[in-house]
């Protein structure tokens, strides 16, 4: 945990992760319920999703539509569940990276199959309005992929003058 | 995340996000070690537990009566984890609403079943003694039915009265 | 939530549970992409790590051959996520304790097997340098087994004088 020397930027320091956290938590009931919107508005305007086998996607708009596409709509039809695990997550000022897991769940019609696991790492930079958003999200299956491992390693602090 | 105008108010939402995320954190092992008291103890007295396929439980008594009933005794001296996702947390004052997941996994006899995955919305109230309690949960399978879909929205902040 | 009397030793308590908690999800991550130093730095030198089946594994170094060892090398090889949950966190000064769950999912060519779902109790502790690092962490596969069901229960408080 970053060391701050005042009371009032730990408490931020504490906000913002907890800003994070609850950010991410709330993509999968938006994915789930089907509110693309919501689900799409926690990116930035310009912000990045790079999908491992459904490709990438750049702008809210793109995500808008990778959710609103055949793949997910049948998904969540069918019974779905995006359970996004506990994050990792490094601070650094005003942007932040989070590593986790995304796990889907999906109705057999008896049961649940694991049907995707995948490494998660996201990007994220607080917004003009102060609220966090995300940057770049990758994910890959954890199927032996080298890719996928190379997610779940937390990027390097941006340098001084970019934080 | 809720503005707060001085740090003592600021921390204080950060220690109610933190009290409900380690009350719902609890819920599972309470269960699954069949601590049927110390799980009930999570609920207001008057507070009630709508589970899917399970019916309607009001009253803490009504919540220990199920986690004594049949089917919940059975699974967990079978092999059962009940795993409890992150949750989405909104604070309003003295009551909150919390979304995820709850993921059921039993033991076959040579790994695990995703036996049981649900939508859940906690909705939590701080009591007389200061500590949260469950107020309501109510859970749903995510086996492509609406209504569990519909757990997966955040209620709407209570008027000002009720706050 | 411990009662704390002043803003600064409140602030520090959030600061504990945050960091713990991000201890334990960066586990899997340093795990799953075979960076053994890593995992094995979250122990304290002494630490100590008991996983059901596999034997008790004393020792940061000791630790550090266990996730060198075949069987854990294989599982990353062909594709695995060690995905910790969420966890109640009992804080008491400079030690911790803190319950939940890992689920390890491996894939099978064609989607993911829940392999180990198992119990976990992590005993922590503030290190000379302040960060935290893991005193014990004991798992069992919750395969109905009565040894998984007590590690579901937090231990006491240490006395005063050890605390």
């Amino acid at each position: 945990m970053e060391a701050e020397p005042n009371l009032a930027s730990r408490l931020r320091a504490l906000e913002d992760r907890e800003a994070i956290r609850n950010l991410i938590a709330s993509y999968g009931p938006a994915a789930d319920r089907g509110d693309v919107t919501a689900a799409a508005a926690l990116w930035a305007e310009d912000g990045c999703y790079d999908v491992g086998g459904f490709g990438l996607h750049r702008g809210r708009g793109a995500v808008e539509a990778l959710l609103w596409g055949e793949s997910h709509q049948a998904l969540i039809a069918g019974g779905a569940a995006h359970v996004l695990s506990p994050v990792e997550i490094h601070l650094h000022g005003d942007t932040a990276t989070a590593i986790g897991y995304s796990c889907v769940f999906r109705w057999t019609g008896e049961g649940f199959a694991a049907h995707r696991i995948s490494a998660n790492r996201w990007r994220l930079r607080r917004g003009a309005g102060g609220n966090w958003l995300v940057e770049q999200r990758e994910s890959r299956l954890l199927n032996g992929d080298a890719e996928a491992l190379s997610l779940l390693r937390a990027l390097p602090a941006p340098l001084p003058e970019s934080a």
